[in-house]
């Protein structure tokens, strides 16, 4: 019998951390819902520390996920971890994971500490969150520049005090893979206890080697890998958990281990974190691509022909590739959208929210004629914005654009429930509804990324537009979906907007 | 001294293979331009034998290229080879590169030819190429999956016969870093004469390793990789280029060897390739993402700001990563745009073609304050289509929306030369437009894709669109530029069907 390959995944934390990709508290839930159906091992929920509401998301997570181990990362320090700690509470399984950088460069320059210090420190934080919990990862920020030696001292030092898992993070992807499985099997081979524990890695993606690191860790012994749907993350990613998963599946001979996932809904999740975050991903993307399963050559589509095995490693069907269901209609009733809903993993809060968005499947399915899966995810991702937490609101529109005239929008606003019309010209219809929005919020942000996604194909498709807004060094993204590419950039717009209406303070961690 | 590293470069035969990314003569040139201001060591220009259209892309790319090589891919055939001889006869360097397929799998179900057949007909095959050039490179098409013996066999016999780049692909993406650099090192080891030729390795990343195998490979004595622009190429690609030109410059003291890469040029290649193809750049793609280079966690700016060399292990300008230049506005003048077309590297055909794309750049800065490099690429992008070829193409036209109501288009089109007016409604005003082209064109075609992207930020940025449509298995990319969405969206669309309407046969090759 093969070993099992812990999956952790960091969307929600690490993931979450990149430039643009914040998400709500629902958005979150969503996500880890899909998780927890993938059969994700543990899913790392947030930083609870960062702000009230990370807090909250991590609390959420852990009050509604069953089968997965949820997690809260923490500094080594005492208000950290006892926030981590209250926040994984309600969860079935909770897991603390706490660090502290081990690197002479971020120990000098960043800690200000000795490395005594810094093990006497990291051996405090595994009392603290033994309080809360038997499961506790530790990491050492940085491994991949740390010395051998001083990783050894401080992993003794935490597996005595109570660490379950001991997390060795290539945190600026600086790191080949040879060289990092060779680290992986002195640090199994010379801390004592190691047998004890788990070893995971967490590799970021900078050099483009963050699977092949995680993969080489996995041959000299590592059980638990770390990464990220889509590989999202700060700057070029983490590891992403679609190939860490498939490669270690296509070459069970080479890994010796089995993951527990799902691999079915591999492009569902990939699809779910790409339509919250506005990440699109690139066609030529290994495993979720668009393109990563299909054939364009003509020798290589006889190949095909003559013998399947000639060019496929994998099959499409086992990642979750399928066509797109056609599931509704005009004249499907409410019992036929709320079962596909429920099918889809689509929770709705109550009956009136039930009513609600039916009531708005009903003006879609007048305006397109089949309704597909996605349409309903984006469909319902907009009825997840709670009316009451929207400061600003669509009411109407009218465009009109011609040739050789300046495109002019009208616009009918609820602004804090009060009704607003407003008129603009701009370069394009487009322009023309944000400076016509602008005119009432006077928002002074800057408009960082605008792009539009067909939700389905076909020409009566819905547009998903996404809005990338900054103000004062805070990035937000709006999403909206609608048959009328510039009402769904208002929409977009508004819903940007409307994110930086709320409150919001946090720090990020960087493993 | 370190080795020198070739970066042969195949953006523009592997990568031009995937589904929806094919390419124009003119957006070739446009692409073997800037690979040889990126210092590429050998451009694969194409499959010459594929169809009229790739022999003369291949020509005048061999006519206008004079720093790099220039090479065609052929199958190991008579009438190939000399196809590819004929195509590369203008270049400054030519090169062949001729294939055979050496796994037992492919050679029994594809080619149907013994081993020894395709032992013979590979030495034949050198012998064709050796009367164009002496600069021949063969490939074991699939060697990932062959047998090492008949490796060695082969591989001598080509070398005896004068072939003097031997590659190594995995065709399929299945192997993984340590077992493809001890393929590598086996054959380097055991072939006679193999310190005569050049070891080169093309590999797939269906498993997300394509980077990783190859530079496993570079470890092991390989002096040349096959890679693409952002890692295009058939399914999930190839390695991509900026990936393993990064790697082996950060990792000088792992990978020993050096690459002749100009860096500064990866950023603006990797830009143009993604605007010709459509196919867009996830933001935490490596080196070349928007993200790769953004940094966003609390703690991690902080660490920044103290010690630079904290979490930065490559420069962005280094990569070409600079600030969006402000170039040019509404008062600037004709030798203003016509200096900064030089600087961008764009060519301007003749003194009529500048007076019109100069008349389209006053239209443009009315409509828009301030004009980028980006919005320069996309207006000479658009101006690169000759009218002649254009058998469709947008007069004037006029869209309305409001709440309510039908969205409607109003569109005048000249059809080969002749004026068409037409209207329609539609879902939305893209639709409404898509509908009253199709009521002129009846093309039979599917919308695959729609996809818009803004070129650069702010409210007043041009729009750009790519619509993929596909009919009788045949899928092109249509590209539409304009400050108003829905007149990119109708260019974008009329692209696609003026793309269709030309002659089109070809067969691609896998390798």
């Amino acid at each position: 019998m093969n070993d099992k390959l812990i999956i952790f995944d960091t969307t929600l934390r690490d993931g979450e951390q990149s430039p643009g990709a914040s998400m709500t508290r629902d958005e979150k839930l969503r996500i880890a819902r899909q998780l927890e159906r993938m059969r994700v091992d543990v899913i790392e929920a947030g930083f609870a520390a960062a702000s009230n509401g990370d807090f909250e998301s991590v609390r959420a997570i852990a009050e509604a996920i069953k089968e997965s181990t949820v997690c809260s990362l923490a500094r080594a320090n005492e208000n950290d971890i006892r926030r981590a700690g209250e926040a994984i509470r309600p969860a079935a399984r909770g897991r603390i994971h706490t660090f502290i950088a081990t690197s002479p460069i971020h120990m000098e320059k960043k800690l200000r500490m000795s490395p005594d210090e810094v093990v006497a420190q990291a051996v405090k934080a595994i009392g603290w969150a033994k309080e809360y919990t038997d499961d506790i990862e530790f990491s050492a920020e940085d491994a991949g520049r740390s010395e051998i030696d001083f990783l050894c001292r401080i992993f003794e030092a935490v597996i005595n005090a109570g660490a379950t898992t001991i997390n060795v993070p290539d945190t600026v992807g600086y790191n080949v893979p040879e060289q990092f499985a060779a680290t992986i099997a002195t640090l199994i081979e010379r801390v004592p206890n190691s047998d004890k524990v788990v070893w995971s890695v967490h590799c970021h993606n900078d050099l483009g080697l963050a699977v092949a690191n995680s993969l080489a860790a996995v041959r000299a012994g590592a059980r638990q890998v770390e990464c990220t749907v889509n590989g999202l993350g700060e700057r070029a990613g983490n590891a992403s958990l679609e190939e860490v998963v498939m490669a270690v599946r296509t070459r069970r001979d080479v890994f010796q281990c089995d993951t527990g996932i799902d691999t079915t809904q591999i492009v569902p999740a990939s699809k779910l974190v790409s339509g919250v975050t506005g990440f699109p991903v690139q066609p030529n993307k290994a495993i979720v691509g668009a393109n990563a399963f299909a054939h364009e050559s003509g020798i290589h589509q006889d190949g095909v022909l003559k013998h399947r095995e000639t060019y496929e490693i994998m099959r499409a069907e086992d990642v979750g590739w399928g066509a797109n269901k056609l599931v509704l209609g005009k004249h499907s009733g409410r019992n036929a959208f709320r079962s596909r809903l429920q099918e889809l993993g689509i929770e709705v809060e109550s009956e009136e929210h039930l009513n609600h968005a039916f009531a708005r499947f009903k003006e879609l399915a007048d305006k397109k004629h089949e309704i597909f899966d996605e349409d309903l995810h984006a469909l319902m991702s907009d009825e997840a914005i709670t009316p009451a937490l929207e400061h600003f609101r669509l009411l109407s529109s009218r465009f009109r654009s011609e040739t050789g005239e300046r495109p002019e929008a009208e616009i009918a606003l609820a602004v804090g429930g009060e009704e607003i019309r407003t008129c603009a010209h701009g370069s394009g219809p487009v322009d023309a509804a944000f400076k016509a929005i602008e005119s009432v919020a006077n928002s002074g942000t800057d408009l960082l990324l605008y792009s539009v996604n067909a939700i389905t194909t076909g020409t009566d498709a819905q547009g998903e537009v996404t809005v990338r807004l900054a103000r004062d060094g805070r990035v937000v993204n709006g999403q909206g979906a609608d048959t009328d590419i510039i009402v769904a950039s208002a929409k977009a717009y508004l819903n940007a907007l409307n994110k930086l209406h709320s409150k919001f303070e946090r720090v990020n961690p960087q493993v």
